[in-house]
């Protein structure tokens, strides 16, 4: 006979059973029965499309020239920019304050926060010109700026945590924390929206890198891979609960160099100029201008190591 | 004229020498000439269905109701454990002891061993859903399960070990190693599908951590970044042959957090309780509630280091 | 009413600055207008050829018989070194010395470089081939070559490097580096294409391994993740601008072991037969049969800590 | 040099010009601003998910069992309808009587009417397995069911026509209209929504087939290709204009056979049984069980003349 | 309230009807619970990969080379030959003859035909090319063979014909069938894969044009939109069931030419040389060299009306 | 035994037999050696890109403002124009004026005709929303704008006619041709490029018309479904060569309607505001205001035979 009896998967049961387990065991369902979640694929075409729109000639379409640039850019925008106003909306709705907003007052708050993220959008490019810029000045390896743009993994997760802070800063965490997860996946780098970072940043190799919440970092800083500025440890209440949002991270000024596997935990400072060595675990303040190593600190002298 | 004329790749000496080159150089052909390998688009639906299933709201189609949600499940599972049943047909034949099955017989057994998977679900969603509550609250930062669902890289490294881990145990190492490979591209995380994983456990961050193959990890356990369980050494034969199979890696109790960096080796065990410091290096056991950090050990007294 | 009146974005002032920042702050056109870069998706679809072309039956299409292999292969080959002659062709414009090259010729020389590039393939595969089996002898998990092929990002790595080796040597770095940075996406293993590394290379794991441009490797050496083989300090011009290409990554020779974390900076030489332990911090040459591991050289005794 | 410079589309002009064209020459907006037209992709996914409901084992997914099938038949419904009423929605607001109804109603009445439609789902099947039949005992080439399912224009054209006619009945004209002119498309043969057909209709061939809006169909009608039922003259009124929705199709009643090419206009009545020749002409009505062929008529002498 | 409570579809009763109308009203099921259908989208592939295989520098890919072109060939038919196998097996099984066969002698049959098949290829192309040539000499607009091959839906459509035609003297009526309609649905030319038709065949325009399955059809023949080659009517058994397969359809002898909108029915012979007028109706015999004009039969004397 | 020894196809035959029918018996290589063939993917997109760009709100994307319309045009038109420079390029190459010109001068060329294609956009524009306004003023059935431009395949045509027409005098007949037969494709209505074509054009239906190369229509002309407007017969020259391009085709002046299936040969005049009936048959010229029906000329009289 050419066909054997179809055989049975048990699917009513395990159906059942899954039904049981989202409804008894434990229920992960969104607040009041919200049904729209960001999507991850929305949230990747918006940051390509701002990426293609910053930066046309190297993430736009090909051959754009002066008459064609600005169509492009004003319509990659447009298109863009609705696609952000939308997860943005289904985002908002997360913030225990949005809860029960009506959907056409949070629609329309969705559009404002997504005009004024498209006001800033100058000054984010300008920001990311500055950290392209550290990559050429400080890797000599670098040939030109298009070498940058297109191979740098640095340079790309700086595109997305320019995004993702000013989406933080205007309120919608979730999805700044989602472009930061994309950046994450793609480079190894892992860096909280919430951290303030200023112009010239650079990082090279990158893979491992974490830089926390309420890490502030100065212009012109360079890390390398694996640097981690992390917490030391976590106020907690009296009743044990973790106390969130206090500045637990460092502080890292001006035209610090952080070397390789270099670990800095809790709300220290590393002064303006500092150096600091490959694999060195700190956590404490150093003064402007140390030079920490391994095992040792040795201030005023300066090295390299851990530079690639 | 308008077309030089067409040059020539020299592809007939290419092609005879890459033939020569399968041929009598290095042979990598499949044992007894399979031809049909697991396919990695195929594992990758596996698995997005399969999640798909077990978090309908979250990774399914949107606007799932009550009334709709099931027929939804039961259709993704259905056509799921079909292509699962596939693979795993794929992957039996590389073990020796079904290298002449018939292929009739090796298709029912790959029937059932997906059957079989696909009663397990239910109890794997359930550790999933520790797995989420465990970084719901241990990390401050975690606003709401939808986030965590969305953009917690241990998470979506767990729910691919939890699956990977049940096909190890089903007999489909291959497939449960490509499942593991996936999430360790996306994540960073390298857990190897032979380890054994207690509920309630939490990655943070997550690149480079490395879990081998004989790991033991108890119930709510906790892990940051770069951290190794690995194994200290081989055993070896007379000949020199590595000894397979034995347990060479750390059993790590319950309530144990391993800060970023940490690299514990060998079959050792880490007490129930205990802290393990960031970047510490150990190769022998600890009792319960120890606290190791770097160059020391203090016993008994608790810290934080290395949290971000 | 049905409709609101339609929101505005703003998009003439936002097109506006944006301009103004291409033009005026920050110029990150390419060199003499150049608007033709390489394509992400055109270089992974070279490397997918390529690897299609070197392993048929393992990357190629299904169900590949001695009778229609190399129409596979031939084929494959034709469309994939056209897609790279065009990719090199983009490349090489980037070149200072091939600035004012004129169109034909820069195709010519493009076609050229990769026809020669053509002929290395079968020497590409015996490399990776041996690259294969250090990792079928080295590792005792592995099962078969499959496994390896499938499921080891080392390997996945070295098929990259390996390729894009070849085109930094032929002389189009651009392209090489896009190539290696493909692979460190996916693997978080970032190797730089000028590295010279010898047969039968295993990397086990991966993740954060950083190789640097004047490596050189020997025969049958293997490492773990979050190996660091990189510069110690750059050479400086009396004007403080930094030397490029000199020698200042480490030279590992044959049958070197390095575990999992150690970081080795600068040119110093790791004597063959050496074993080197994990999270190691060197900075000076071993020499031959050296064991290093953390705070002490212990030359001659030889450890397998770090191992996975 | 390699690039010439870049040359001028006059984009500005052309821009300028169109948008002059829209504005003042003539304006084919929607009324009131309405941008969200029906898509006629959504409208294709649309028929291809409700044809995969109605015949499962044929147009839906691969491999069904008893065990799948309704779980696959009910998410496909589900998703299938709710796309439906979202281009439903759409559909509407182009109704005058809908111009100003508030978006919450609209969308509510677009959700009441896929319900309806769900529900006449069943009834829709049995008649298309009624014309699937007439297929089969009308044409003696067709070998089986599968056949006719599978490679029968005019049983791909009625299903479009079942479905729009049940959408045209339940007042969305516009997306009936868009579901018969894709079935039009692709098979030449067009059918008004608005026209009524009988159970066990057969169309054979196709192509060139019109069928009025008006037209009545009995059972059992067969029709070949390039047969028109259409109106004879417009009603108009005394300014000219014409009437709009009076009957001026043909009645066909009853076991009636047309042969390819007949051409049959106004609201004449084909009486029961009767056989229309091919490239008959014919604008009166004929009595049950005439024969009527080119040139004559011949009542009670049957033939089977254009029949293929 | 942000979320209205989520309306319900009704689902579990359509559904259930929907199973009832499947389980008792009219089953449509295939026989013998065969699943596995012929896929359009797999016989779609299958002609457009043997039409590149054809005429490679056409329709196969772009930029092939002396040096690449039989690589090139020989990939696309082994991989288009395999699928068309499968889909060879899958139509087989209809067939009463092989309701029973056991899989693995259905398999092999289905290769060996799809292996015969493949011989055909080089005849097939050369009657492709001899229609190619007819179109070109006997169409005065026509300016060169790419024209022909890129914008002749009658090419088209007798390149789908050819093919057809081949696979349903192999054996395999509804491949071939459901070829035909493909070919019928892009063009609205409907041939049926039995039809015999000579070397230089040319149809122009050709929508509407119908050739039915016993009709043969000479050399250098050549017809223009709406012909139709059909049947005049059925034979019957006693008991009213049609006799299949009886030549039914006209022998049109070499160069013919019919013009449009002639319908030409029954085993007629239409004699070699004849020209047949537009909208000619025509259910008897012609000498050779008959003029048959509408209305009147002027033998000897020929004209061209209705040519385009 | 699992696998069966691999059967083989007898490929190298094949290959070697299509190879010498491509190079011995019927040759249907380009002139000299093109490789580069018009694409219909890219004519497709061009058509898709023109049309989206003369009507955004219906063919364009979704909700586009009075703010955002003109950057999307602009871009539209940008890319759209640069997509059909290159496929001008490729068909002039097979004029035999451009056979042998350098390809920097055809490239532009072929740029200067997409140049002046582009200025005549808006005119085309005003000619189609004539033919728009036609069918809604000429169709009772007709409800708005927006079901003609979604709904009606004579529109559908008139769009790729208006274009491929501006091409065709532009001298790029090929090109014309390709995107006339995607009309074709989808609608049934056949309208040769070169024809000339006033404004107001109405076609309903449509499957079946056919219209010629030197056909001339008037203003607010009205055609039904299966009308030819074709040749009656060739001119050839003393040696049987048929002559091109002379005017061969029917004049039909403005305000004339013709029914379904009405049969225009040769080069005749149609004058001013007549009614040609349903299936007539015609082969000479009649005055203005004529109404000619099936067997008759009544003039004078006016009917509305074949109406639907």
């Amino acid at each position: 006979m050419p066909n054997v009896p179809s055989q049975n998967w048990g699917l009513e049961q395990i159906v059942a059973e899954l039904r049981a387990s989202r409804e008894e065991l434990h229920r992960t369902r969104h607040p009041r029965g919200i049904r729209e979640l960001p999507s991850r694929e929305a949230v990747t075409n918006i940051v390509t499309g701002l990426r293609a729109a910053l930066f046309p000639t190297h993430y736009g379409a090909p051959d754009l020239t002066d008459e064609t640039v600005d169509y492009y850019v004003g319509h990659t925008l447009e298109s863009t920019l609705r696609l952000l106003a939308e997860q943005i909306r289904r985002a908002l709705r997360f913030l225990p304050e949005f809860a029960d907003t009506p959907d056409a007052d949070l629609k329309e708050r969705a559009f404002n926060v997504a005009r004024e993220f498209g006001t800033q959008l100058p000054g984010i490019r300008a920001l990311l010109v500055s950290d392209i810029q550290a990559a050429f000045t400080g890797d000599p390896a670098a040939q030109h700026i298009t070498e940058i743009l297109l191979c740098y993994p640095g340079v790309w997760a700086m595109t997305h945590h320019r995004l993702a802070h000013a989406l933080h800063r205007l309120g919608v965490p979730l999805l700044a924390r989602f472009i930061n997860e994309i950046a994450h996946s793609a480079t190894g780098i892992d860096i909280h929206p919430g951290a303030t970072i200023g112009p010239s940043f650079f990082i090279d190799h990158g893979t491992g890198v974490v830089i926390g919440e309420t890490a502030i970092i100065g212009e012109r800083v360079r890390l390398y891979q694996a640097v981690t500025l992390g917490a030391k440890s976590f106020a907690a209440d009296l009743d044990g609960t973790l106390v969130k949002g206090n500045a637990r991270h460092p502080i890292v000024e001006d035209d610090v160099v952080i070397y390789a596997g270099a670990t800095i935990l809790g709300r220290v400072t590393i002064g303006r100029g500092s150096v600091i060595g490959g694999n060195v675990w700190l956590t404490h303040s150093v003064p402007p201008g140390s030079s920490v190593s391994q095992g040792k600190i040795r201030e005023g002298e300066r090295t390299d190591e851990g530079r690639q």
